[in-house]
């Protein structure tokens, strides 16, 4: 079966929103084995969706809208679709009753509005919302178009369109059985790296990417690249037999910046470690200002090697609560390895954990002294046990905003704290001048 | 005149790219007064090109293109669109001369298919790409096609495209004079607000929704509600006028919800409270894991009223480091009023700022008990000054992810610490059994 995507919202058409929806919704359909040859994004006007479904309905098997499901006015979607195949609309009685639930339990005063929202074609089913009041609809109209034809409908917010998804899907799933069409399904798998850069692993993994299936494309992440690998095949299991090869080679040649597959974060892979090893990290940041706490205790079940964190932005606070030394401020300044090594081990001792992991740099865009720019930070590690603190120097790009300087700063504390929990941290040779052990890193391009 | 645009590319279908083009030209197309009723996207097809155009070509004057420009066998845009009005493609000599050039001055090796970048249809003008090889065309069809149209093509390299805009626009403004179309302006302004539903906002401004100039619509973010107010006009002072006495209706009817305009968000707005007041806050966070610390420090010039932040996770450490008192957690538990309350007067009382700022929460999706659900957080504020420390009591939903339900909690944090700092927050009445005075608030749909 084909598919089009149809996007609803004057938002989109005036450039306030980008259309993230569409692309997510490819995905996903491609992994079916759907094919999708047109995505259409059109304005919350009836007469302009009546011409998107005159254009699409001869050319796709499936319409998928997103968009104009909310309480107000502008909200069109489904009394347009209704119209266009003169259907009337009847309240949804399951619906109406979670809305009015909705804000009973929240305390809040419903609006005549959302109970719109209640409303579908009378032969179609509800496609249920459980993290919003606007559902959507699933709707078999073939005996009205004369042709194989299924609607759904979904809301513009990105969150609620992911948790309706699983829904959505099954229908689909169930009209391809029905219509015996066993799809090939295209299984892909991300690798995600860190501490490498795009151009380096595109060079490591050329043969590998000229070859024509499964496919293997680098992508640019936040802060880390994805590897791509792509198989089509009659079944996953055959798919999933054709990736496994490829995907051992390329941890052959490029698995020591490998953190995780399909999604995993640096925190997870940080924190499986951890729970893995029964140890327990404190934090105690400067310039990151609570980031890097704030992404281990992503993950739930973090309190398992969470107990204290602290973000310690003035110097009197680093010398009060984590005995850095007055000395070492005054000589080597608050953004050097003896700081950082010094506030690893501080934040060791204060908080009774394992291991202290600390951070000390300039975010930007000011702050920066001649030799110490924007775009360079010091991450100390102290621990486990007797293990000799150390510290790695990194200057990442200083024309990145100050929110991304800050998280390519706590993505380099996750990486040195994965590596020394896989003993894969060595202490490099010491920097000029430095009397710690300390090494130069720079962000790859 | 009208607008649309095509995007050209498999990989746009397929989800491996998002088409962040379309929203760029939107924007840029908003701005000169030209209206967008479509976009369209579709693959490296000449039927499915040629289906796009019969499309667009009735309802819109201007059609811009993006992808497809590029040396390779599936780049077809600009040989579909000479073969679909009929004229033949003869090569540019400067453009050819310039991809020439452009390897020489590399000494890299030209494909011949670089050439090909070169041809274009025989009375269309090139429009030069100063960063890549693949120019772009601009194109008067008019006297092909019966009606006003020209299109402009450009390639999908989003730092092409903006290279090359200002050579199209220039073209467009051409157009809008020599019809006579004095181009207007539209002048777009957004109010955020935090606190208040989309659907309550919608009900307070419906009349003002429904006016035709300017524009006034909701739009759903990230834990926050924009209002967007749009002006179209023939000047920017203009259309400024119409907008201001909108803008003050609006706050005058929702204007406790409000924190900031255009892009602002509420860790800036508190900031700039904080520092206007010369005040400093210290933070102590539970749940929250250091979230709120990392917002308030994502502002350049934090240091001026951050000193010491913390992330007492476990119940040791909030007795250790913040004073609570054993007797607090035992009776009424880590996540109650009592427990936030003792927090944030510890943390000012450590840290020696004005303000002492808690959460203590159940982020999930684990750790629940009975009374207790995922989604409860207490925030607590101690000063400035001898002014009672108080609690309040939050529940946001409970089906987000842990990472949004974070994210909430924070949001109420900073909006609770804007209201303290602006004397908007009372003490409301105690919830039942609290010894301390707490309110309860429910987060919006």
């Amino acid at each position: 079966m084909k598919a089009e995507i149809i996007a609803i919202g004057t938002e989109l058409l005036i450039g306030d929103v980008i259309n993230t929806n569409a692309t997510w919704l490819s995905k996903e359909l491609a992994a079916l084995g759907i094919d999708i040859y047109y995505h259409q994004t059109v304005g919350d006007n009836p007469a302009r969706i009546h011409a998107a479904l005159d254009a699409a309905i001869p050319r796709a098997d499936i319409l998928i809208f997103t968009g104009g499901l909310g309480p107000t006015d502008d909200d069109l979607t489904i009394a347009t679709l209704s119209d266009y195949f003169h259907t009337p609309m009847a309240p949804d009685p399951d619906s109406e009753e979670k809305i009015r639930n909705y804000f009973i339990t929240r305390d809040m005063p419903m609006s005549k509005l959302n109970l719109k929202q209640a409303l579908k074609p009378i032969d179609a089913q509800t496609l249920q919302n459980p993290v919003g009041t606007a559902p959507g609809i699933m709707w078999d109209v073939s005996p009205k178009s004369g042709k194989p034809t299924y609607i759904l409908t979904f809301p513009g917010v990105p969150k609620e369109l992911y948790a309706m998804w699983p829904t959505g899907k099954a229908f689909l799933q169930e009209k391809l059985r029905e219509r015996n069409e066993s799809p090939t399904v295209l299984i892909t798998q991300f690798l995600h790296f860190f501490g490498i850069g795009e151009s380096k692993l595109g060079e490591l993994l050329r043969d590998l990417m000229q070859a024509e299936t499964p496919t293997v494309a680098p992508y640019v992440g936040n802060a880390e690249v994805r590897i791509r690998i792509a198989a089509k095949a009659a079944s996953e299991t055959e798919a999933l037999t054709l990736i496994q090869p490829v995907k051992a080679e390329i941890l052959k040649r490029c698995g020591d910046y490998y953190f995780g597959e399909n999604g995993c974060t640096l925190e997870q892979c940080v924190a499986d470690l951890l729970i893995e090893k029964h140890l327990t990290v404190s934090v105690a940041e400067s310039c990151t200002g609570g980031l890097v706490s704030s992404r281990l205790t992503d993950i739930s079940g973090s309190s398992a090697y969470t107990m204290l964190n602290l973000v310690t932005y003035s110097n009197a606070q680093k010398v009060k609560m984590l005995d850095v030394r007055p000395e070492t401020l005054s000589v080597h300044g608050a953004v050097s390895a003896e700081t950082a090594i010094e506030m690893a081990v501080g934040a060791k001792k204060i908080s009774g954990c394992d291991i202290g992991l600390s951070l000390t740099g300039i975010a930007g865009p000011t702050g920066e002294t001649g030799d110490k720019p924007v775009g360079l930070v010091y991450i100390g590690i102290a621990g486990p046990g007797d293990q000799p603190p150390i510290a790695k120097k990194v200057l990442v790009n200083r024309n990145y905003t100050r929110a991304d300087i800050k998280y390519w700063f706590s993505q380099y504390a996750l990486h040195f704290l994965r590596l020394s929990l896989q003993g894969l941290l060595s202490p490099d040779a010491p920097a000029e001048g430095a009397q710690t052990p300390v090494a130069s890193h720079r962000s790859p391009a």
